[in-house]
């Protein structure tokens, strides 16, 4: 089952980058598992913005909010989830 | 170079539904062909509207316009456009 | 699997009550036939408003996709989906 | 009578999380006694957000009121307030 | 119990003005009826606008909603409800 | 002269709740003052926020203006102000 | 007292402008009288667009609400009323 | 002097073609001759849209809300205005 | 040349008041010299806000940022600038 | 392929002005880098605002992402990102 996830990152002048470093590298390994796990099936960056699109393909709606709020970053971020399905026009398999 | 490209179809009970429904077989055509093509890498519906989500690789944002602009459903479509680039965690190759 | 559902129904004083009218006669029906199978499992009113609030419960995003699209009253309509999963303060057993 | 509410929890980097998890803590017993008496109807968690729906069932605007106020996280949150009501379609009891 | 209720009538140079005009009389005419009643408790106009900010007294959600529902000039109107209650600096009997 | 004003009162986790308190009591007095010479007609809380909706008679945009610049918690408030007029469909002496 | 008024002028390719110019006429008349008479102090036209800003100089709320709806070309417009005051540091007489 | 103009071209299944493409056809001779005299700097089109981003530089807001209310498709427009001047950062001659 | 400036002054609880009682003074000072010079033509505070509207007069959009930059209070402002013309509809001189 | 890019800086009276005017020298040093290679074609400042609107020239996504997120002011930026293509009206050579 498909959901679109946009992930925001609010870092400030402000921020303490040590600590958010920290916390970015292990988002990135939490990353690479889901996706070879096969859970985060996308990951693109909008250009000139610290802002992805994700693609998840999970089995619920509660296995994606669990790996969303165990994201390392989470605290860092604006989250916004939207549900998806098969479009009938797709010829990929994958699409759904 | 991958583009995100959101897609409303405005279709209220006033909307001319023959002429729709012919448009929509020739959307439908068009898009198998650039799917099959690799132009149009992804399309997903979203869950209770009438939109899309799309993922458009193209050389340039000129093939990307031209692609576009030459959707059958265009005249009763909002489209929004945003850049995509390969994001420093993906290990996909496909994801750029 | 649960999605809060909004449904904004459009009606203006442009609008053919009769086609209008048999189309809601139809939702009544159709709303019933799914509450009544668990599907749809409450639906309230805002006040002051041609709008509910309701809750879904179904085994995917593809289902409730087909069931919001067959809505009688779909052309007239606004739709959001927001999908939900069990609150961690709950102690209702069907609050998931 | 019914109304639906949605609250957002407002935490950031600079959350001073003792302070923050021992309301939390306070804000769960504070929630089960509202259920229990069943005045707090329901709680969902919305996917990937710090945020939920609930459905309150009081007496009047006034207790509504006293009773989020008294919200252990209200400090934390931002509140908004739906009046709900029964809808003509709906077939269950407990939907008003 | 209070609410603020706000109307906003739609009316463009292709509204029907006889048929609205007639709607309007009736209008009239029920607000005066609902507020001799005390249900309707204040009416007052936005200064430069088809808009009106009123304050509404009724025993519950549902009373509210058949009332506006009522209204002779609803399908012109867009309305917005808000539920109030006595503020602790009120010194007036009739805030309440 | 009637005019409707918004008070948002904006306190987070940060504030100094000491100094705030004693604001607050002042706007209280200062409050009950208004509302006995007849300036502050009516003030209501909505349900669930820190923010009234409030009903000013004043004989001039000035005088509004000055009433408001004074109020102790003005420092903690975000102000909307929207000029009223009578109805035309008010039965009250007092609605304008 | 004085006022900022702004007025858009709505005029669509299904406008019927034989109508319309006719009331811009009546407009263009009712503008002079109001700004002879010192009750419509200035008026300016955003740059690019059907739009304008104005200073109205009224006696009170319910004058300038009048005068607003008299406006020829009302049926037309979208409009959004200020309540001004003078400046504290304006050095002009005529600023308030 | 410099102004970034956005121009929406708002076409809709409703719109008569007919009447539209003569009035296209007189922009592009319209936008052609300005674009000789230097008027309109440059115009862009925007990916995916019926829009397009230009640059003006004229004498005064008078010349440019001339020369934009006299394009042939400006019924058919929503145009915004923004001006600009010289950044310090800027090398080129012609940026300002 | 005529544009519409509106500056809102943000101011608080945690604003240090010495500093910015200090640049109030100052720029005080300056809009006095901008008004006598005729370039800042008008300055009407908005009724309830720390937010003003002001008419300026200048040569071209380069001194207005100019003057605008210079602004003590500046660093404490969002400001919005509208381009403006003479209306059509205008009888008096100095409207342009 | 050309991109317009918007830049706004976010300065507060909080911000720690000497770090920040340490990257605003080098800001301007990679600009003029940038401007000198062609990638950065245009930067115009919008009046009265810390804010500026450039035109990028660039092989592709990947590239404007990278130049922008090496801009020495980054931090202290909100970054939008519009991808252009040549309008059929432009005339010069170098509007694509």
């Amino acid at each position: 089952m498909l959901f679109q996830v946009e992930m925001d990152v609010i870092v400030t002048p402000d921020t303490d980058m040590a600590v958010f470093e920290e916390r970015k590298a292990a988002e990135k390994a939490y990353s690479h598992e889901l996706q070879r796990s096969g859970k985060w099936r996308h990951i693109w960056r909008i250009v000139g913005q610290y802002r992805n699109i994700s693609i998840f393909d999970v089995e619920s709606n509660a296995e994606l909010h669990d790996l969303l709020m165990a994201l390392p970053l989470y605290p860092y971020m604006d989250v916004r989830v939207t549900p998806l399905c098969r479009h009938p026009s797709s010829i990929r398999d994958d699409d759904s």
